[in-house]
């Protein structure tokens, strides 16, 4: 049976690479990891207890339904989407993406037995999810008014780490300005000071290698793709980070073909030698993508994965019983036009993942 | 929260339609339902009750652990890939796609209390998974031997159902012989005589609607991607299949937006008058493809899919609390070069699913 292979090495490496590039700043935020996702389609039961035994107490994951499913593990979990019952443990926290939304979950926890722990969403330029930047008075002035929904951190999402140009700056200075708005406001009040953060891997080791002032890096700064090893920045990384995720097929049969025969669905491929081919136990229904006559992909050890690819199964020239088919997706990434995420993030969570 | 909606009413047009084609041939087939893939990503926990009310008998899978969560709903179930362990429900098949496969299936269940029936695969010209034709022979001696194992049917794929081309027949000649020999080996040891079968669905309709001989539709078809309501095949088909899936999503937050701001990752897209922008809550890391520049591609309302796509949302200028992300996926796949089939298949099983 097919399965991903999570090399617990590799992600504490790039855990550490990263901790390290940040160390050398003034006042080094500390590391969360982004789990959303099923952890970016490695496995979310897999790579969760890892990050622990790594020390990471923060995690960002998609809803409460990832939440609750390790809600015993970190200190705190929140759900970058969607609502939380109030009925949650206190350790889930919400991440509030709208006036409505804040709106919403103070109503919702009116009458709960235990206060829920927000993160307040502000759009600092990407346009995206967020309370305009002109909203943020009215959602204090909410917050002030509900005894049951603490103001716990306030994020923002840098959409430019991965561009070199001055949007991510004009970014920068927005959640700055954010912050301090905040910050004086909870002086005002006595209120106890969220945290602030607005940074994933490329941003964070950006300002991390350039000496920023230590409160644009914020006080955690969002761990995602950069933790799985992979890096889709513009800008040169400074540091080495290495895939943790393999992708290994078993062989399902294979057969003595003849110059001319042709392979798949509508005949796509066609043997130019004499030789056995096999076929392995993983294709387009497990979530990679469906190689075509477009696509020239190999698998690690070298051998061409013959289009068309099957929904369970793919063909290539090999008799092994096994076989990688890959142990780096950047090569998918390329062939398909896209970027590993979306590699990643597709791989089926009926997969079996065997951490070494 | 975004999902899925089932259209059941849908699902049994598609089935009827494909049965009344069905029907004018001499004998005709019994459908068999290929749920494989999570019900080629629907949801086979869904689909296969509905399936079941609509009278289906036997259905494929992917594997046991599919298997083995709808035990409960139809007369045989066959695992296409992968083993099953000898104290498995005895309606539960295994597909064998080897001779090393069938001995190990044989010794597994050498002592088991019960017989299990298989499926013999042959390889009938797709050169993929299967025994070749000359190791029936071997396959049968092996069988006759072995007690608790009981040959229930004999399968061969046909790969050419969608394309205007010799191959087509020429595999359909090909399984021909091989059941005239299964046939006869089974009338000299009056062994039971197992089921035929290598068709489905543009194969089915192909020969269902040119009077084919009953014995080339085989005793059951196996009906998928048309049950689901697509259809790829180069020839015209000449029934109206309905699609029974359609995507809808949820607001996450509005902004108004002025011309010249830009939205989503690296500022791909920029707003040409001023406007509310909304996200929704399902993006590439729920299974969608990742909408980008070179994509074009509306919701079913019509507003823009603005790239880039996040993985956990997408934008449009809308203000709708909820929309129909597609109700038809081939525009999606011809947007992204593919098949509708890998466009279904990824669709995160997390999603929720609605049957209506």
């Amino acid at each position: 049976m097919a399965y991903i292979r999570l090399d617990s090495q590799a992600f504490f490496h790039n855990l550490t690479a990263i901790q390290n590039t940040l160390s050398h700043t003034p006042h080094p935020p500390k590391l969360a990891l982004v789990l959303k996702d099923n952890a970016y389609g490695h496995g979310l039961q897999q790579i969760a207890p890892l990050a622990k035994s790594f020390g990471i107490e923060s995690v960002f994951v998609k809803n409460y339904e990832e939440a609750i499913s390790i809600a015993q593990l970190f200190d705190t979990i929140t759900a970058l989407y969607g609502e939380i019952p109030p009925n949650a443990p206190s350790n889930i926290w919400a991440s509030i993406p709208s006036l409505q939304a804040l709106q919403s979950c103070a109503t919702a926890h009116k009458n709960a037995h235990q206060m829920r722990h927000i993160e307040l969403k502000v759009n600092i330029g990407m346009h995206r999810n967020g309370i305009a930047i002109n909203e943020l008075d009215r959602a204090l002035s909410l917050l002030e008014n509900s005894r049951h929904i603490r103001l716990a951190g306030v994020l923002g999402h840098n959409g430019y780490g991965d561009n070199d140009n001055e949007s991510f700056f004009t970014a920068i200075q927005a959640f700055s300005d954010v912050r301090e708005k905040v910050r004086k406001w909870c002086e005002a009040r006595n209120y106890p000071m969220p945290r602030f953060h607005s940074l994933s891997t490329s941003g964070a080791l950006r300002l991390g290698l350039h000496n920023a002032r230590s409160d644009d890096l914020g006080d955690v700064v969002r761990i995602g793709i950069g933790a799985y090893g992979y890096h889709t920045s513009e800008l040169p990384l400074h540091i080495a980070l290495k895939p943790i995720a393999s992708l290994y097929a078993q062989k399902i049969s294979s057969l003595h073909l003849k110059k001319g025969d042709r392979i798949g669905y509508g005949g796509v491929s066609v043997v130019e030698k004499d030789g056995v081919f096999s076929t392995y136990d993983v294709g387009y229904g497990d979530g990679l993508f469906r190689v075509g006559a477009e696509q020239s992909l190999c698998c690690a050890s070298g051998e061409q994965i013959l289009p068309v690819m099957s929904m369970d199964c793919f063909s290539c020239q090999s008799q092994r019983e096994e076989i990688c088919v890959f142990d780096d997706v950047s090569a998918w990434a390329r062939a398909f036009h896209t970027i590993p995420y979306m590699i990643l993030t597709h791989l089926s969570p009926a997969l079996k993942r065997v951490v070494v």
